[in-house]
């Protein structure tokens, strides 16, 4: 990358304080900065890291205190960095090109335009690839699946038969869409599988994690809304339905058929009990087990999981138990005494 | 698919009142079905849906009150369905045929009869896949591995060298079979790796999970058995030994040489601790942590697990705490007050 | 495997009592060894097992009483076990050799002397693989990539661009190293994705286990010391710090920014929150929440992790609650009987 600090500005709608010809050739945090790097500082909290930062320029809301460095004044410093990371990324990043000999494409699958798909893909029958989507090696692309364009599908990651992603989509390496639920029916002390004919609809703009694996529905569809960001070694099970813009962190795993609204957050490691339903707008603090359905915009945590205050004052309270029960044995022994 | 109403109860063993006649094409949901569709009901409870249900027909175990639908009655609404979606997927289910000739089979391997290897599949030396197996494309089989007959192979899994795999095994995307146990002796503030030269053995109607993983013995054998089911994002440690017919539920942990007997089932989330024994027939609930043994026929959950009922005791009077804390400085007040 | 008593002692550095000329065709743990096989003792309460073993030779640190096999004598039986399994897999493991002719390495990558690389492997641009390096059919090395000398590479592992690996690593199946960090930044209710430009950087002998996920960083380098050790299904966020001879267990999460120090233990199931510090030589137990940093050498558990012996009292004392409660509402009743 090689660009001017008044040429980002222009690109990111900012105002520059300081040399509008200054070079700059990167981006990174405010600690790891070397010279030629832009930074950003969030919060008042962060100026003090100004003063021993390599940074060249730094991108702010306002001019820090005592703060020699070229400036990039801008009302959203988060998104404007982001912007910065997104010329980099377009200049470092060499995504696949073209359809590679080595590729398997099935004849009856129809393939968009500037597409790109490389090495040992395998593109099954009657499978669609949107124009401009990309797939790296070893990805598997299932019978009538259909990739919407603008997509990146990782190496290795896999889209079984039938499933549907939307426009520009972010599949990560290893992501596994469309695996059969987990249904079988007791029969005399073993377990009958019950065929999992389902699909997985996903919506545009959705991001997928690295080793997640998002199942199939029994009969209709396991629906994940446009817009919604799913991280790594999540598990969605069959006939889940998860809204729009919702954000799901790492190792969540969320059982059949259970309903996320829009808007809705999940920390990590959290797990949410099939059937039960999510409102719009709730957030699901970390390492929490959702028994029963939760009320659109509340603030849960624990297991169960319960208001987020009210399960802080548990987990303090829980510290306090071994005290507690000296103090009722105390209790006990004065009472005691007053009786004898 | 396209059946008659009367076909398909000739099919599951029960008795049509109503249109045998009628044409079915697809099974679906009570809340999803649309015409042409056959439903089932389970429960009375879910009578009431079945005014509002587009379905063509309902399998019911006894004649539902106030439905006109065609009725299949039979003993197990359940299985029934399950064979109805069983057809559903034999028509429409398309798996791969024939070996790929991008597929690279080592020439000492043992392909048998009717087998499916798709394209980019290494089948290794002397791994020996049995008739009428299906293996998607990407997956891996090493070298003396042997994948039992009936079996499926989903895409891009893996099945390292040496570990058997028995009849009608289905293994889903991204699952891994016999990587290296999670073995290291510390020598001087470093780790020394213990070599991991034991196997997988994996009985027959076994189901493996997507991206779930199984180590293989650090010598002998880690083992499943017949009819276990597993599910996604499971991790079964070194020398685990897993009875016939449990279910283990996704993102469950199980720790080297732990024994879960026969017919246990093992919710959500919930981790098993290494060298301990879970007795046949035992159930244990989601998100526990099992830290020491577990008789046979009992239901644990919580961590360190507990009986079941025990532990739903200590969850419900966790969230007293705050109140027993306000109660017994009260108290402590009160007495205090009789001894001025 | 074939080799003498005596020949294992002069090996490991041991002595043996009994028949030095003893062949030793295997090991095997003390209860499931067969003829042939050699076995270890670790501590004196194995003893008794001895008594029944059917394994033609003993590892021990000292002569075992009542014991009438062939015994070897080393001070640390472990690690001369470790040996033997060495031995064994050199035998037994058949890695794949040269390189395939269908796997497709970029014109421009690097390839040191003595690579495997078998088929279906994807080297892309600028890649470069050290000395004898092994790496399995369907693995992925992005462009720019580099993956030290005498490492192995199982298949379907992803190592994905820019991220660089040391020397002697091991890189389970299904791992993925660089997949982009999970960073978005709120717009108006919907999420923007913050491009994730850095890398990975991992040191020597390193061990990423099956399934595991690693994230680049957003910008600067997400970090993995020489020694450590990651078992499967791990997921280590953007940015995260790990220090040298680490062991993380399985099922372990660790958010973005976080930084663990050198020799630090994580036990299963583990969450560390974002951008915290666990100091050099810290324990962290299985199961535990690791809400802000931790000192070093301490030793935590639970959520939030705090002391581990505070911890058990804690967790012991949570069954006591319901006995508790009625215990102050007995005081309670006692206490108005006097006031009445």
């Amino acid at each position: 990358m090689k660009i001017t600090l008044g040429e980002i500005a222009n690109l990111v709608g900012g105002v520059v304080e300081g040399d509008s010809a200054l070079i700059i050739t990167g981006a990174n945090a405010i600690e790891e900065a070397e010279s030629g790097d832009i930074c950003f500082v969030r919060a008042k909290k962060h100026w003090p890291k100004l003063a021993t930062t390599q940074a060249s320029a730094v991108i702010a809301q306002k001019k820090p205190e005592n703060c020699d460095l070229p400036l990039l004044l801008v009302g959203n410093p988060d998104l404007a960095f982001g912007r910065v990371l997104q010329l980099m990324e377009q200049t470092q990043r060499q995504h696949p090109e073209g359809l590679h000999p080595q590729a398997v494409i099935a004849p009856q699958a129809i393939i968009g335009a500037n597409v790109a798909i490389d090495a040992f893909v395998r593109i099954s029958d009657h499978a669609e690839i949107g124009d401009n989507t990309i797939i790296y090696a070893g990805a598997f692309i299932g019978a009538h699946a259909k990739i919407g364009p603008g997509s990146i599908i990782y190496p290795n990651a896999v889209v079984r038969e039938h499933c549907r992603l939307g426009a520009r989509c972010v599949v990560h390496a290893g992501a596994t869409i469309g695996s059969d639920g987990f249904g079988f029916a007791p029969l005399d002390g073993q377990w009958i599988k019950i065929p999992q004919v389902g699909t997985v609809e996903i919506g545009d703009d959705v991001e997928i994690g690295a080793n997640t694996a998002i199942d199939r529905a029994t009969c209709g569809v396991t629906r994940i809304g446009t817009g919604t960001k799913i991280d790594n070694l999540v598990q969605v099970g069959h006939n889940v339905q998860i809204g729009v813009h919702c954000v799901i962190a790492g190792m969540v795993g969320i059982a059949g058929s259970a309903v996320i609204g829009n808007n809705v957050r999940v920390g990590a490691y959290t797990g949410i009990a099939g059937h039960i339903e999510i409102g719009d707008g709730a957030s699901v603090g970390a390492r929490s087990g959702v028994a029963s359905s939760i009320p659109p915009g509340s603030t849960v945590s624990g297991f169960p999981a319960k208001d987020h205050q009210v399960e802080r004052r548990v987990l303090v309270s829980q510290g306090k138990i071994p005290d507690l029960i000296k103090r009722v044995r105390q209790l006990e022994r004065q009472l005691a005494q007053k009786d004898e």
